[in-house]
Formats: C-alpha cells, structure tokens, sequence
C-alpha cells in the first residue's frame, strides 16, 4: 500500500495495523485519551467531523417523522433491574453513583464522599428504562400513538480495554426510542431505521455496509430481535456501525407501558430502539485514512478545501494574500451535497512542507497552493487527498468543477471501500476452508486473515466452539441475497440462510 | 393582566406566579420532572426550542473565532481539590461514582454497587478543572495561545430544592474555556462574550438584560471576576441569564498551564469560562409567557405559524386541506432572521376550539385558519399569540408580509419587556425607600413588591445583613450609564458606582 518512501504516519498498516490507527488519531488531531480511565477527548478537528454526521443523520431522522427530546443521565438502579436479560447485559460495565456530596477527609487532609444516596443511581449505559418509565406516563390511548422520539447523548459502560472512538468508558451517540400499536409497524420501523443508517454510512460516510439480523447470542439484551449494519475495515474485520432493535413487547411489559386501543380494550405496546455513536468516526478512519493519515469523505468534512498561500517576500505575499481570499469567496458561494462549501487558508508561519503534510493529515479533500507563478497565471496547483493526484488547474475550472471534484472523491472512496471488501469476501462451504480462511498464512503478519466467510449454518450452538477457538464471530445473516438453502459449512445440516462470519472489533 | 374571563392557564400570574410557572410549562409541553430526583425531561416541543437557542450561540461562538471539543464527563476527586476556593463553591452539590459494577445482593435479592474505584470520580458541575488538565499539556509555546474551545454538554449539580429549567440537578449548557498569553486578551475575551450573550438574549430571545460585574461575594468560585447579564421576569425577581469568568493565573497556577513567551521565558496563562445554560428557557418563558401559556418569539420559535384546516364534511376537507398545503409551502419559501420559515398544519381530528387552545398554550407565533369561506375570498383568519389581535387577511398579503409580520412580533416581544423592566426600575438612595421598595405593598400578595434598586454602595459587607433580611442580593454593577459616584445608601459613605439590588432567582 506504501508507494512512498517515508508516509507521514509511521508504523504503516501493513507494518502494525492498531498502532497505525492510533497514530492516524493523533496525527490528524481528532481524539486524544484522557486522564480519566477510558474517558476520551474529542479534539475540535474530530468534533467538528461528529457535528457534520450528526447535522447528517438528524435530517434523516426529522424527514422519518421523528423528534429530539432529552431524559435524565441516571438511572434509578431499580429501574435497571426490571428487564432481565437488559440488566443481565448491563450490570458488570455501570459506573453507580452512591453519594452526592463531599467532605473534608481527615486521615487523608483531602476529601471524601459524604451523604449516602438511599438508592444507588446508574449513569446510563443506554436509556430504555428511564425513557420507558416516562412512556409508560404519556401513553393511554392508541391516539398516543406512535411516540418517535430520538435523543443525542452521552453514555457510559465501564469498559476495561478501550481504544479511541471503538470502545470508551463514555461515548457519544444517539439512541431512538419508539412506541407502536402493533407488532408490525414497531417490525417497519425497526428496518425503517436500518435502512436510515445504511443509507448513511453509504452515501455519506462512503462506507459500504452489510444490513443484516443478529442470531440470538448477539442481540440487544432484551431484545427480540436485533438488525445491523457491518462494515469491512482495511485490515479485513468487521465493525458493527449501527444497530437497530425489535424490542417486542419486553419493555413495555417490564415497564407497564400499555394502552386502550379503538375496541376500549388495553393491551401492550410494542417498542424499538436504535442507535448510532462516536464509534461510526473508527470506522470511517479504518475504512478511509492511508499511512500518510486521515481521508474525509467530502459530505462530512469539517473543510472541503484548503488553500495554502506560498511567497518568499512581503511584496508577493500581499498580491497572493489578496488572490487565496478572492478565490475562497468564490468556492464559499459554490455548495456540494445541500452544505456551502467551506474552505480554510493556512497562512500560518510555518515552512510550506510542514502546512502541508498537517492538511494531509487531517485529511481535507482538496489541497489548493498559491504561489506568484499560479497568480500570473490564474491558476492554482490543486492535490486531491484521496489519490493524491496533482495538477495545475486554472482558477475558473476549479471553481466551476469544484462540486463535481468533491463527488468524484466521495464516488470513487465508496468504490475503493466496496472493491477492497468484495476482494475479500468469500463463500465458504467446509471446514477445512473456514479454518483456513481465518488462520494468517504469513506468520510475520498475524493480523492479516481472508476477511468476510459467506457460510451456511444451521445452529449457533453447533458452530459456537469452532468460532471461539478462531476468534471469529457471526456478524449477521444478510437481508439480501440469501434466499438460497444449503448446507452447513461444519456439520453438513441442513441450512435455510447463510451468514456472515469474521473477525471483528 | 387577565383581561379575559377564563384563561388557558390556572392560577394566573398574579393569583400565584411560581404555580403558573409549573402549569405553563405543563400545558406548553415543554418538559416534566423525572422519576430521578431533580432531573427533568425535556419534552420535544421543548427541545426544539432549545435546538434553535443552540443553533444561534453556536454560530456567534464559531463567528467570534471559537470551536467546539468534547471532554469528560467524570473528573477525578483530586482534581477538583486543585484550586481551593473551586471546590469550597462545588463540594456541596456533587454526584460521587464510587463502584463501576452491580452485583445480586443476597441480602434483598436485588443487586448492590460492586468493584469499588481506586479513586472517586465527580459527575462533571463545570469544567475548569478537567479541560486545564489537558490545556497544560496542550500549551507549550505563545504559539499555542490563544486557545478558544466551547462545549455542548449536560452537567450535574446536586440542588435541594429543584424547580424545572431554573435549578435542576441535571441541565444542559455550554461552557467556553480559554487560554491566553496576556491578561488583556483574557479580559476582553470575557467582556466579548459577556456581549454575545447580552446579543443573543436580546436579539433572539428579546429579553432585555443589564450587563454587570459581579461583587466578589457573588463571583464564580475561583474567579477573579465575573461578569454577567441579568434581566427581570414578570414578578420583578431577577434571573441570572448568562455568565462570563476572568479566571486570571489562578486555574493557570492550580494545574501548571504554562507557555514560553517571544523572549523564551516560562510564564502561567491567563484563562476564562463562560457560560449560559436550559436556565434560559426559564428567563423565556418568565419573560414572555402570558396567562395562556407560553408565547414564543419568532427568532428561536420552533414552527413560527401553525394553520388549522376547519371543515364539516368530506367535501369541503378535501378542498380546504389542498389549500392549507399550498399555503404552506408558499410560506416556507419565506425566510426569516436567516431561517427558512418554519409551518406546522395540525390537521388532526380534535374540535376546534381544543386545537386552537393547544398552539395558543404552545405559543406559536401565528396561529392561521382556513375555513370553506376563508378560502372563497382567497384568504385567511390570522391571529398573533403576542397581542391576541385576529384580522381576516388576504392570502398573498399574508406571504409577502410574513416576515415583517415576524419581526413586529419579535420587535414587540422585546418593546414589552423593556417597559415592564424600566417601569419596575428605581434609584434609591436611603435605607426607609430601600425597605419600602423591597416590601410587598399588599399582604394579599406578597409576591409583589418594588422591582430593580440602582443604588450606590461602598462596601458589600456594610449591606450584607439589610439585603438578607429582605432577600434582596445585589445582582450586579452595571458596566453602562454608571459613572456618576455618590453615597452608599445605607451608610452615608462615599461610592463610587450604582449596583443593581433584587430578589432574584
């Protein structure tokens, strides 16, 4: 992958893909960990991405017909206890607040907690308790339904190993929370907002994703049903980027959320919730970013430009100053994807090499140098990040091609993404092959395996120990295309729908 | 106030203001407290104003040079110990996580908070402590400075007694932190954003406010100064409305945030917070708000105009509704105050009279209705939620002036609040007014009494004991009209400055 002598990002992902990614967060500034365990900082270079995709879903959602509330950050621990199989899933990763003051320490001359709480409140690892107890309130008739309501958040499960963006203490996200009469619009709903996130990540974000259903051991604790959308990393694991969860009646009866229906007569309702976090920022570094670092997708970029002005005296920088100014207003009335577009000019002190390689970093799309030459010209020398392309373009073409320069990247990002996992995707139908497929076959590269397995199975059960011992998992059993029966790739039982098997984060 | 015979909301404000505060905000929809202790629940009709107040402070921030970041929830207990007159201001009121686990407790079948953590963890009250944690490692060299970073985020505060949006355990808010090389710079970053905020409330939210200094008794605890708005409700209390904090070297000192200068040498910056919070939806709703529920201003409303088809049959309900539609969609092609005009059509199946109310409780700015007759002449029943006045209007006159229909409402909104403000304004100047103007003239209403006191003062302690006898506080010294010096109207000796005295929120 490395055509260059030296990349700016160094180990490469070839040379050690989890160190690359780390580096590539700190190199394009977007996160950084903090001095409180598992707790991250989003560094305005990454917030302003997350701020972009959140600008970007929240359309989605307001044009499905749903609204933004907000409910309490704790949870009574009671409340967590109603739902079996929910606290079953939550109780070993809560932070629990027991205390709400504090008082001179005198063994230790500092503080401690003082005035214990009467009952123990959870900071929300996820908020289907707290909000079902509000619904529970607000829903008495069938005229109060449906409820689509959406909150953005922050969440906290304790994690013991964390990663920026893929697995923090504290996160931020967005979790949907719906109430229906019935089971079959709580069911269109569920996959409503599958196809939002799909429809997301794909034109949006340029990742290709896999829509699919969870087996039973990897839904939504309480669930009776879980969707989701996978996407293949560059080093060929899976990332679970959305998920989308048929509760069923589980919560509502947990919860007492009920209501009279046109006959007068009460019965349940029957909810949903889906979510999307910071963790979509993982996924789009490992999808995208190369070893000289970050690659935005144009319709999310915090920039969609820079321009980088370059003189050597006072006398031509004035004349370039003036020059990279005019040119941005110019791009700043063009628009891409319903979003003015924004352009940032660097004129910082600083050597040209080292403005350079920041902006490469991090990732902007296009990189626009000005210098006394390209101004007699009237024209610029224009990079593009994803390819790396350069050129000399006269300043009237770049300003009239800008819009569908910055399409042909998101475009051809997509394409890249897609091609790398169809690559490796493969049909597997017999052991040997699976085992194969997930065992490295360079000994000096561990990490690199054969990628997705599209594989017939019959049971979760069956198949469960073979998947422990390769550190793989079934990600989902696709929605399209799986129509065909076959047999199972281990015990050769019959098997309705294939599923897809990998490695993941 | 009550002109009407009965009105939408009981009591009204003069038969008892904090009850019609609650029953505004009940009728209104805008949120409801929680089964958590002091926690609300921000319902979507208010949220979406709270989206709209976000959108324009966000955008004075980003126009002011300002970007947005995200840090951690929780802050270690030790660092809050860091700088001395902090904790003393916040040790009182904080959420302490202890454990990071539950557990089955044998004891009551439930479960219990298990794996204690090495160090107690705070539920962030603000943010000085864990965001200078970072800022020292950030800064290094004058050419990191300045350094201008705003947060979106939620915070907890430990209130006894809770009142929605006033004082809530859990409210959202922004904080700005920002670093600096020199205390001037320092200072006048507080000052710009003490103006940006007074911009905002009077400009978006029309509410006048006096721009202060805080007395070192009412300051931020571990400030050097605060500065602030305040503006005055309809029971003449004053409300806190925003605050901005020159925070001089002291955090700088507590947690080491250093840089070296142009010459080389090791110097501490000089920082600032600033901050306004959901608290404003209270000031909105007391300043606005009628004995029919809420009223909107135009500029932060989240639908500006709401039209109700009225009908009796099918016929006539298939032509009125293809008419309301039109109607919509010719409105919002307008624009107003940089948004694109915002129209709901409540075609729901409820009697007149109930939907009329629901969007008069709502406050909506415009309310329009459309019958068979109205839709004969080409035009439309209108009628203003500010001043209750109700007109029948042709359709084309209704788009074209719609924007300046808008921004009379605004305009209004605001015109009205400055008179209640100056007519409840007064300069005292001895003790007996002062008790007198601080003492309801009327036992039946003992809510009421004077409004604003501008008096002289020389020394906050001289004052102390008269102002907590009269639950007065002295809210701030205004920075404008103020320099007249004089004698401190209890104790006879020289002052230099008016301040502001009110029973406040």
């Amino acid at each position: 992958m490395n055509k260059k002598a030296k990349t700016a990002i160094s180990p490469t992902r070839t040379e050690d893909y989890p160190e690359w990614y780390q580096q590539v967060i700190k190199h394009a500034d977007l996160a950084e960990t903090s001095p409180v365990r598992g707790c991250m900082v989003i560094k305005p270079w990454g917030y302003a991405l997350w701020e972009n995709m959140q600008r970007g879903l929240d359309k989605m959602f307001k044009e499905t017909g749903h609204r933004n509330a907000y409910f309490p950050l704790f949870i009574p621990m009671s409340y967590l206890e109603k739902e079996a199989e929910h606290v079953e899933g939550f109780a070993k990763e809560c932070a629990v607040v027991t205390h709400h003051r504090l008082e001179p320490d005198p063994e230790t001359g500092g503080l401690r907690p003082a005035s214990p709480l009467e009952e123990p409140l959870i900071v929300r690892p996820t908020s289907e308790t707290i909000i079902g107890a509000m619904y529970a309130k607000w829903v008495q008739s069938y005229r109060d339904l449906p409820i689509l309501i959406n909150q953005w958040a922050n969440v906290v499960r304790w994690e013991m190993r964390t990663r920026l963006f893929l697995r923090t203490a504290e996160f931020l996200w967005q979790e949907g929370h719906t109430v229906h009469a019935t089971r079959e619009e709580a069911l269109e709903e569920t996959y409503k907002m599958l196809d939002v996130y799909a429809d997301f990540a794909e034109n949006h974000m340029a990742v290709p994703v896999i829509r699919g259903e969870k087996t039973a051991g990897e839904r939504f604790p309480g669930a009776d049903m879980t969707v989701s959308i996978e996407a293949m990393m560059q080093d060929r694991k899976a990332l679970q980027a959305g998920t989308s969860h048929f509760l069923g009646q589980n919560f509502a009866k947990a919860q007492d959320i009920t209501f009279q229906d046109q006959n007068g007569e009460v019965a349940h309702a029957w909810t949903t919730s889906w979510g999307v976090s910071t963790r979509l920022i993982g996924a789009l570094i490992m999808t995208h970013a190369d070893d000289d670092g970050m690659v935005m997708p144009p319709k999310i970029a915090p920039a969609h430009a820079v321009i980088l002005p370059i003189y050597r005296d006072d006398e031509a920088r004035t004349a370039v100053l003036e020059y990279c100014h005019q040119l941005r207003d110019q791009l700043q009335q063009q628009a891409y994807a319903g979003r003015a577009v924004e352009v940032e000019i660097d004129d910082r002190d600083l050597r040209g090499g080292e403005k350079k390689w920041h902006h490469v970093k991090r990732g902007v799309p296009l990189r626009i140098e000005v210098g006394p030459k390209d101004l007699a010209k009237d024209a610029v020398f224009l990079a593009r990040r994803d390819t790396g392309e350069q050129s000399s373009v006269p300043r009237q073409q770049l300003v009239d091609q800008l819009g569908s320069m910055l399409e042909q990247i998101q475009q051809s990002l997509f394409d890249r993404a897609l091609e790398l996992r169809q690559q490796h995707t493969a049909e597997i139908s017999n052991e040997a092959d699976f085992r194969s497929y997930f065992t490295p076959q360079n000994a000096q590269d561990p990490e690199i395996h054969g990628g997705f397995a599209l594989s017939h199975f019959a049971s979760e059960q069956d198949v469960q120990p073979l998947l422990d011992e390769l550190k793989v998992t079934i990600r989902c059993i696709p929605l399209e295309d799986n129509e065909q029966p076959g047999t199972c790739f281990l015990t050769g039982k019959p098997a309705e729908k294939r599923a897809v098997f990998a490695k993941a984060y």
